[in-house]
C-alpha cells in the first residue's frame, strides 16, 4: 500500500509514527524486513529560515528526528540529550536572533545542510543525503525546492501600519500575541512541487491529511499551486483529520492562525475549509474526535478518538483513516 | 610607544602576553586605565580554511581567545571548558573533513564570522567585530582582506606526481609526515595589506618578528607584496625572535616547514633567511637564546633567554627586543 501523508512539526511527526506502526512496520527506523507498504510524507517548509547563517529546517528535522528516534520526545522538537553551548557563545556575542534556540547537535544537521544547499544541491537531495543517517523509514519530501516562506503581518508601531515578520518570529519570539492581519506563504505562487511529491500523489492508495495546523502547515502544502492541483487530481481518497478536538487544538496555537484568516476553530469550520473534493476541495473524508458533531458537505465525516496520546492510539487514528478510505486495514497490523 | 608584532597562532599569541606586559598592561584584556602605549598585530591567515561551510581563522582565533581569556591554555589553541556535540554529530553524518575537530564555543565565533563575510564585510571588519566582545588589548589586524591560503605540495599516489593539500590537511592530518616539496601562499601575490597594517608600519616606533614559523606564519605575512615593501620601508627598527632554540623549534613542526624552503633549523639559518634590511631583508636585530652562537651578517644579534616558559619570561624577551632597538623601557613595566 502507497500512502502519502501531509504533515507539518511535531504533530504531523508523532501521526507519521502512528501510520507506521499501522502499516505493520516499527514506528521508529526502518523496518527489519522489507515490507510491501511505502509512506511518503510531504513536509511543510515554511517555517524554514536563515538563522546566524544556517539553514532551519524545523517540520522536516522534527520528522527525521522523530522517526528516526533522535528526538526530544517531551518537548516534541530538536534532539534528545542536546546541549547548548553554541547559542550560549552566539548570544555573548550578541548575535541576532537571541530568541529562537539552537542545540549544539541540531546545529550539525544544519550545517550539513547548509553547506549542501550552498554547494547547489536542492532541498530534496539534502534531506534525502541527511536520512541517509536517520533511516526514518518515511520518505521524506519538502513540498518544493524553492523558498517557500511563511509571514505573518502584524501592528507595527503607532501609526506606521502592519510590518511583516517570518513565522518563527511572530510564533516562537512572539509566542502568536499580536493578531496576525495576514499570513503569507511568500513564494509559494513561484514554486514548483519537488521531485518525487507529484508522482507520489499520483500513486498514493491514500493520502492522509495530518492533525497538522491547518493554515502554516497544511496550508502552506496547498499555497504552492502544482502541489494543490496534484492532490486535487489524485485518483487516491483523501481522507483529513482533524487538529481541532473541542473546539481547541490539540497542539500549539492554531487558533491563533485560523483567527487570521477567518476560520472558527471547530473541527467543522476546519473540515469546511479544506471543503469537499467534487467542489474544489481537498477532502473526500474527514475524520473529527468522538462527540465532535460535524457536518462537512460532500464530505464523508466520522467520529475517532482523535488524541495522539501514545503511539498505538495514534496507530488506531491511522486505522481509521485507511477503513474510512475504504482501504483494507493491513494484516498483522493489529 | 607604538609597537607592531608580527605574529602567527599559539607562538605568536602567547608572545603578545609578554609584549602587554613589558609595556605594563594587564597580559589578558583590556588595561583600566589609559595607556601610552598602542600594540598592533599582523597576523597570519595563511592556515584559513572553510570546513562545514564555516570561515575558520585559526591564527586570528589563538591570538583573539589567549589576550581576551577565552584559551584552553593547557593545548593553546581553542576554547577553554570546550564541549564538542557538533563535531560528534558531524562525525555521525560523515560529513568530512573529519580530522579537524571544532569545538562547540569556537563553531559560535566561526557562525558570527562566516556570516559576516558573506554579507560582504571584509575579514579585518569581522575580526574587529569579534574583538568587540574579547577585548584583547591588542588591535589584531589579519595581514590581508584577501584570502590567501598556505597550500602544501606533498608525494601524490604512486606515478601520478605530488598533489597540493591545503597547510591544514598536511599540518594536522598528516602531521606534517609526508614531506614537503613546496609550501606555497595561494593568493598572496594578488592580495593587498589589509586597512590599517601599512598606516601601523608606517607609524610605528619598533616591529617585532615573533618566534613564530618563519614559514607558515611570518613566510606568509612577508609574502603579501605591500607588506612585505610596508615592512622593509618603516623607519622603525625590527627586531626578530628566534623560534628556535639549540637547534629545534621551540614549539611545533617549524622544521618540517624549514626543510621544504631549505633552511636549516638553526637560530643562525633562519636569522639568514631573514635578512638583513641593507640588504633586502627584513632584520636590523635578531635575538637568539643563550649560548646559541650565531652570525648574521648586516643584523645585530643578541642572546638573551627565549623559552617562554611563562608571561614574565615571556616580557623579558619583549624588554631584550625593546632594548636592542634602542628603545626605553617603559616606566613602572618592571
Amino acid at each position: 500500500m502507497k500512502v502519502v501523508v501531509l504533515v507539518g512539526g511535531v504533530g504531523g511527526a508523532r501521526f507519521l509514527l502512528g501510520v507506521k506502526q499501522a502499516l505493520g512496520m516499527p514506528a521508529v527506523g526502518e523496518p527489519e524486513q522489507p515490507t510491501p507498504h511505502e509512506v511518503s510524507a510531504v513536509v511543510n517548509i515554511g517555517d524554514d529560515a536563515w538563522m546566524h547563517g544556517l539553514r532551519v529546517c524545523p517540520d522536516l528535522d522534527t520528522c527525521m528526528y522523530t522517526l528516526g528516534g533522535g528526538i526530544d520526545s517531551e518537548k516534541g522538537w530538536g534532539r534528545v540529550e542536546e546541549t547548548w553551548s553554541v547559542s550560549a557563545e552566539l548570544a555573548a556575542y550578541g548575535a541576532e536572533p537571541n530568541w529562537f534556540g539552537l542545540g549544539d547537535r541540531d546545529i550539525a544537521t544544519h550545517l550539513v545542510r547548509s553547506r549542501m544547499l550552498r554547494a547547489g544541491y536542492p532541498l530534496s537531495a539534502v534531506t534525502e543525503a541527511l536520512c541517509d543517517r536517520w533511516r526514518p523509514g518515511v520518505r521524506l519530501l519538502p513540498v518544493s525546492d524553492e523558498r517557500v516562506e511563511t509571514h505573518v503581518a502584524i501592528e507595527g508601531p503607532e501609526g506606521q501600519g502592519p510590518r511583516a515578520v517570518h513565522f518563527q518570529e511572530w510564533w516562537v519570539r512572539y509566542r502568536a500575541e499580536p493578531a496576525a492581519q495576514a499570513i503569507v506563504p511568500v513564494g509559494a505562487d513561484e514554486a514548483e512541487p519537488a521531485p518525487g511529491v507529484s508522482e507520489a500523489l499520483e500513486q498514493a492508495d491514500v493520502v492522509l491529511i495530518a492533525p497538522s495546523n491547518p493554515v502554516v502547515s497544511i496550508g502552506t502544502l496547498l499555497a504552492v499551486p502544482g502541489f494543490g492541483a496534484a492532490l486535487r487530481a489524485t485518483q487516491a481518497p483523501v481522507v483529513g483529520l482533524s487538529p481541532i478536538v473541542g473546539g481547541q487544538p490539540v497542539r500549539g496555537m492554531a487558533d491563533a492562525c485560523l483567527n487570521a484568516i477567518e476560520v472558527d476553530s471547530t473541527a467543522e469550520a476546519v473540515g469546511g475549509h479544506y471543503g469537499a473534493r467534487p467542489t474544489g476541495g481537498v477532502l473526500d473524508a474527514w475524520l473529527v474526535h468522538s462527540g465532535d458533531n460535524v457536518d462537512v458537505p460532500g464530505v464523508a465525516v466520522r467520529q475517532v478518538p482523535l488524541l495522539m496520546s501514545d503511539v498505538e492510539a495514534t496507530a488506531q487514528m491511522a486505522r481509521a483513516a485507511f477503513e474510512i478510505a475504504g482501504l483494507p486495514v493491513p494484516e498483522g497490523a493489529r
